[in-house]
C-alpha cells in the first residue's frame, strides 16, 4: 500500500519484531525462540517500548497458551540473575501473595516454614496503591535491612532458614523494564503478562516448591472468583513447568486479614498471633490459613502427606518455633524488636474511634474502603517516592459474623502525620462496615485449592 | 499490586491516555472527546508512541464502531490543514483507489470527471513496497511537478479543473505519524484504522463527492473479497459520516489492470486508451472500468442519474476531452508531453522477452508476481529513498482469457539499471501466467458496488 509517511522509525532491525506482533495480533502460538528473542531485544534496548507495548496489548486481546507463558516466564527469569541452593541442605520453598488488605502472612508463613525445616529464600515487594508491601512492614522495626545484597540474603537463608529482602536490580531487569510500560499502556491485566511477571521473579530465587496465595474480592486486584482461578491455575502450571512443586490456594479478600491494617499494627498482629496457641482464640482464622500454606510448602517440599505436615505446621506455630524463627531473622537482618516494641508503646499519634451507631451484626467489612483510609492516614504510597507512617494505620475491633450492640467499637484509626486526614478517614471507614438485623456466618477464608 | 519497577513513565499527565487504552481494551466504544484528545495529544508529543502503538493494536483486536471511526477520521483530518472550495463553482469529488497493479485510472478517471464539468483536487500518494505510486509515474512525464504547495494546487484546480500533486506535510500530520508507527507495530491490519488513514487524507482535500476503489486479490492489500468489501462499507459510511456524497467498487485485483506494469509505460498506456474510442479495442475493459467511477462522481456531484452520467462519460472519453485535459493538467504542472514521447521512443533499455511454452488459454496472469518482477526490475522502491527506473517495467502482451499458441508472446520485460535482475525476473514473471486447455472468460473487474 502506497504510504508517504516520514519513516522515523528504523525498519531493518525491527523487521522480526514486527512480525512476532502480528502473529500473536492473528492469535497464533508464538514459538519459544520468538519470545526468548523479543524479551532479550526489548531487555537490551533493541526493541523499543513502542513495539513492546503492541506485543502486550495483542498478548492482552489474544492470550497466551501455557507453553508461551513458561516461554514468557522463562525468557524474564533468564534476563538476570537466577540463584542456585546448594544440594544437601534443607529443601528450599516460598510463598507468594498477590496483595491483599491486612495481609500479614508472609511474618507467620515463611518462619513456620523455615521452623518446620525448610530453607525460605523470600524476596518481597515495596507497596504501592492500596496494598502495603512486605518490605515496608518490616521496615517499621527499627534497623531492619530489607535490603540485603544477594550474597548476605543467601547467607542469611543458610545461617537462619528464612530471609525476607527486596529483590535486588539484578533479578530480572526484563520484568522491571516491562511492568512499568504495562502500567502506563492499559496492558496490566492480563493473565499470562500477571503469571510471567509473578512467576520470573519467584523461580529467580531458586526454591524448589512454590505455594501461590492468590487473593480474590474487593481489596484485591482479582476481584472475580473465575479471574482469580485462572490466575492461581495459570500460576501453578507455570511452575510445574518450570520444574517446581507449586500449589495454590484463591483466598477471601473482600474484607481485611485479621484486625489491624497499617505496617507496625500488622508486625504486632502477626507476632501476637505467633505468641501463644492460636485456637479457640480471636485469631484462629488468620493462623489456620498460615498453616493452611506453610503446610503445603512442607508437604511438596518434603514429599510428606498434607495433613501429617498440617501436624507438623500447627505444633510448631504453638511451640513457638515459628516467633522464635522470625524473630531471629528479623535479628539477623539488623532489626531491634525490643526498640521496636519501646517504640510502639509510648508512640505518639492521632487517634480516632468509630462505632457502632445501631446494633446487629457485621456481614461485611470492605477492604478497599479500609485500604483507602489507610493510606489517606499515612500508612501507603499513593505515588513512588511517597514517605510511609509506620505507626499510621486501623485497628478493627470486630470481625465479619460478629454481634455489636449500639456504641460498641468498630474500629480506631491512628496517624502520626495526618490529623487533618483523620475525620475524612473516619468516615469513609465507617461507611466500610455493613451491620445488618440477622445474624451472619463469618465467610470461609479459603474459597479454592490447587 | 505492589510494584519495585524503576518508573521511568511519568504516570501523571498518562493517566487519562491509559484509562482510553484499557477502555478500548475491554471492548468498549470510546467518546467523541476521548478519540479527539489522543489524537491530539499524540500528534502534539504529550502521549507517547508506546501509549499510541497499545491503542492501535487495542483497535486491531476489539474494532471500532462506525461514529468511533468517524470521530477518529474527523480528528485525524483536524490535525492538519483543510482545503475549501468556493461555492459557486463546478461541485467537487475525487476518487481514491487502495492501491494495484497496472493501476493507471487515476490518469483516465480525474480528467475525464474534469472533462465532464467537476473539480477534482487529487492529493496522491509515492510507491512504496509492491504497488506503484500515482506520483511517481506522473514524474515518469519530464518537469511535471508533483510536489505543488497547496496554494499552486488550489490554482491549478480552479484553472484547469483538475490537479494531482502529493500531499504536503501540512495535511493530516497525525494521519503521518500513526501511520509510520503502525507500519513497525504490527497494527496496519485494521478496517477503522485503515478507514481513519485514507478518509482523513481525502476529506482534507475538501471534495464533496468521494468515490472509492477497493482493490481485492493477490495484488492487493485486501486479498479476502469479504475484507475489500468491509473497507469499502467502512469508508462509504465514514465519508457519508462527514457530509460527502460517496459510493465504492470493489473492484478485482488478481491480475494486473491493463497492460502496462511500471511508470512511463503506464502513462502511454492511459494516453492510448483515451486517445480513440475504446469499446471493441482491447482497452476497453480499463475504459469501461474508468467511466464506471467517473460516471459515479458525476452522478453523485451534479445530482443526475448515473446512466446519463455514464453516457456523458463515455462520450467526453470517446471525442478526447479526457485526454485533452490530461495534457492540459501535465502542462499546468509543468510536464513536458513531447519530451516524455521522444525519450521514450529513444529510450535504451535491456529487454527480455517470455513466450508461451504451451498452447492453452491464460487463466491466471498473478499481480503479486507480476509487481514483484517489476520491482526487480527497478520499477519500484523496495525501501524508502530507492530511486525509481521509470522506464523500467512490464508490457503483457495477452489479457486473462485470451487463447495463446506455443511461441506467442505473453510479456515482454524492461529495464535501463538492473540487467543482472533480468532473467530471474522473468522466470517469476513466466511462472504468473496460468495456461489452461479449457476456454475461460474474463472475469468481471466489478466485484461489488456499493
Amino acid at each position: 500500500m502506497a504510504n508517504n509517511a516520514g519513516r522515523k522509525y528504523d525498519i531493518i532491525p525491527n523487521m522480526i519484531a514486527k512480525q512476532v506482533i502480528e502473529k500473536k495480533r492473528e492469535g497464533k502460538a508464538l514459538g519459544s525462540a520468538e519470545i526468548r528473542e523479543f524479551v532479550r531485544g526489548f531487555t537490551a534496548g533493541d526493541i523499543p517500548d513502542y513495539q513492546m507495548s503492541a506485543l502486550a496489548m495483542a498478548v492482552c486481546c489474544q492470550g497466551m497458551t501455557v507453553r508461551e507463558t513458561a516461554d514468557l516466564t522463562d525468557a524474564m527469569m533468564r534476563s538476570g540473575v537466577t540463584l542456585e541452593w546448594p544440594a544437601g541442605g534443607a529443601p528450599t520453598a516460598d510463598k507468594h501473595s498477590t496483595g491483599g488488605v491486612g495481609d500479614k502472612l508472609s511474618f507467620i508463613i515463611q518462619p513456620l516454614a523455615a521452623a518446620c525445616g525448610l530453607r525460605v529464600p523470600s524476596l518481597v515487594g515495596r507497596g504501592l496503591g492500596l496494598t502495603g508491601g512486605t518490605a515496608d512492614k518490616l521496615e517499621s522495626v527499627p534497623g531492619y535491612n530489607a535490603s540485603l545484597t544477594l550474597g548476605e540474603f543467601r547467607e542469611t537463608v543458610e545461617r537462619v532458614g528464612v530471609a525476607m529482602a527486596c529483590q535486588t536490580a539484578e533479578i530480572c531487569p526484563a520484568d522491571k523494564k516491562l511492568y512499568a510500560l504495562r502500567d502506563v499502556t492499559g496492558t496490566v491485566a492480563s493473565i499470562p503478562l500477571i503469571t510471567a511477571s509473578i512467576l520470573s521473579k519467584k523461580l529467580a530465587e531458586g526454591a524448589g516448591t512454590l505455594v501461590f496465595d492468590v487473593k480474590c474480592g474487593s481489596g484485591a486486584f482479582m476481584r472475580e472468583r473465575g479471574d482469580a482461578l485462572a490466575l492461581a491455575e495459570s500460576l501453578v502450571s507455570g511452575a510445574k513447568a518450570a520444574g517446581r512443586g507449586a500449589a495454590a490456594l484463591v483466598t477471601d479478600m473482600d474484607a481485611p486479614l485479621g484486625f489491624a491494617v497499617g505496617n507496625a499494627n500488622e508486625i504486632e498482629e502477626a507476632i501476637d498471633v505467633m505468641s501463644r496457641p492460636a485456637r479457640g482464640t480471636r485469631h484462629e482464622p488468620l493462623a489456620a490459613l498460615g498453616v493452611e500454606f506453610a503446610a503445603r510448602m512442607v508437604s511438596l517440599a518434603q514429599g510428606t502427606g498434607l495433613e501429617a505436615a498440617r501436624e507438623l505446621a500447627w505444633s510448631r506455630l504453638d511451640d513457638g518455633a515459628a516467633l522464635a524463627k522470625f524473630l531471629e531473622m528479623v535479628a539477623a537482618q539488623g532489626g531491634d524488636i525490643e526498640a521496636f516494641r519501646r517504640r510502639r508503646a509510648s508512640r505518639c499519634v492521632h487517634r480516632w474511634r468509630i462505632s457502632a451507631m445501631k446494633s446487629g451484626h457485621v456481614r461485611r467489612i470492605d477492604a478497599a474502603a479500609v485500604a483507602l483510609a489507610a493510606l489517606e492516614l499515612g500508612a501507603g504510597r499513593a505515588k513512588e517516592g511517597d514517605v510511609i507512617d509506620f505507626d499510621a494505620g486501623i485497628s478493627l475491633a470486630v470481625g465479619r459474623g460478629e454481634r455489636v450492640a449500639v456504641g460498641a467499637e468498630l474500629a480506631t484509626l491512628e496517624t502520626a502525620t495526618r490529623q487533618d486526614a483523620l475525620e475524612s478517614a473516619a468516615g469513609a471507614l465507617y461507611r466500610a462496615f455493613e451491620i445488618v438485623p440477622e445474624p451472619c456466618e463469618p465467610p470461609r477464608l479459603v474459597l479454592e485449592e490447587l
